[in-house]
């Protein structure tokens, strides 16, 4: 029986600026049922307060603390660990790492920097990691969709450049990062074996989610979704599905009452 | 015994514009007991006409063809399959792929880009990758000694981005590419037994020379080399060695008469 739902949102929620037909009412829905629910997204491009605005504007409403991001699970490692973040994110999520002056060292925070991803600032990230900086990952998403429809490079694939030459292994805290998942269960008092996600990126939210002990861990084809994705990555998801609006029916066929 | 020797150029002959001690009467000394030289370089910043002319300049007299470079076997590798190249290589190494209109395909081929990596000429390549074009890697290195004396990103990082992202694997062109070592060797008409190589990389150059099968590789404590490297790689080096001179002196004990 499910007891709680966790969702992605780029790709199974709205798509660039567009929300997926039948999202905003499967969202509704699943509300409706009682389910209680936590968006988990790796979306490392956005803060969240543009995150919680883009939704509002698609219909669907949000308390902060319904909306799971890793920035916010790094501000919470780095304010832990008394470390300074060296940034190599996005511009527009800078002001969420604002005010963090750790007095214990630093640590390279890697997120989707974008089109501040270049030659200088990946050297300098490296830098700090041989000279002995923390590493963490915001998210190693190897793709995201983008805005023309075609995959594009994500953070991961700077991470795993970082990873290359430096030696070192990131500490990650989006998805699929077993503590991302527990992180959002724990809040909402379930077992992982209650709870089932529902996303679109075959590794990172399907496998990672069952790899963290979820019960179930749905994979839609929508957003980023290639034919094919169900077959390359272990766990093979629990079952493949349309979309959020057909989810929500294999959902609720199984929900507590 | 020693009948044939391989030279890395860059930390083993010179630092940026200055030779390194001893170097080049090394060289010379090599040159004066008969045995056949290449110098195998997986710098790809610099066309082969500028790395031949720099070399002069500090006294090192080369033919054209003791000099082996990644991006001529890619220009082989082209010709070869009839394939056209989608470059992400330094702006200075771009006209030596000039006139490759290969009619069967595309081909990315990644070099150290330097400055001219950056997220949408990286992106442009993943696409390129994703369509199903080949990939070549002229080198994956993983850093190189910068001009300021510091480790700084080298091909390698970026050639691990797009496998990453992509879930395709390159072919590796210049060192440690088998292939690169044997074509050295095979102009030398010399069995890989009797070859002997020097660099400063214990991954690139040692551990690739003698995965080819070479009987020797020595590692020099210079350039690019860090304390302990010679433990971190596997085959380790056949011997440690302060420089090119010392090296010499080792080789030229075990050469052939």
């Amino acid at each position: 029986m499910i007891r709680a739902v966790l969702l992605d949102l780029a790709g199974v929620v709205y798509d660039g600026d567009t929300p997926i037909p039948g999202a905003v009412a499967a969202v509704e829905r699943l509300r409706a049922a009682g389910l209680p629910l936590r968006f988990v997204s790796n979306t490392t491009r956005s803060p969240r307060h543009r995150i919680i605005a883009q939704l509002a504007a698609l219909g669907v409403e949000l308390a902060d603390e319904e909306l799971l991001t890793p920035a916010r699970a790094a501000v919470e490692w780095l304010r832990g660990h008394d470390r300074r973040p060296h940034l190599l994110v996005h511009p527009k999520l800078e002001a969420e790492f604002s005010g963090l002056e750790g007095s214990n060292g630093c640590a390279v925070v890697v997120g989707d920097a974008g089109e501040a991803f270049n030659y200088a600032s990946l050297n300098r990230a490296f830098r700090e990691l041989v000279a002995g900086a923390d590493f963490l990952a915001l998210a190693t998403n190897r793709t995201f969709k983008d805005a023309d429809g075609e995959l594009s490079l994500d953070a991961g694939a700077f991470v795993a450049a970082l990873e290359f030459a430096s030696g070192r292994s990131p500490v990650v805290l989006g998805k699929p990062s077993p503590d991302f998942f527990h992180a959002a269960l724990a809040e909402l008092n379930c077992r992982a074996a209650d709870a089932v996600m529902v996303g679109d990126d075959a590794e990172s939210d399907v496998a990672g989610a069952l790899s963290a002990g979820l019960g179930a861990a749905l994979l839609v084809r929508t957003g980023k979704y290639r034919p094919n994705d169900e077959t390359r990555f272990d766990p093979a998801p629990t079952a493949v599905i349309d979309d959020l609006a057909v989810a929500t029916d294999w959902i609720l066929s199984r929900a507590a009452a």
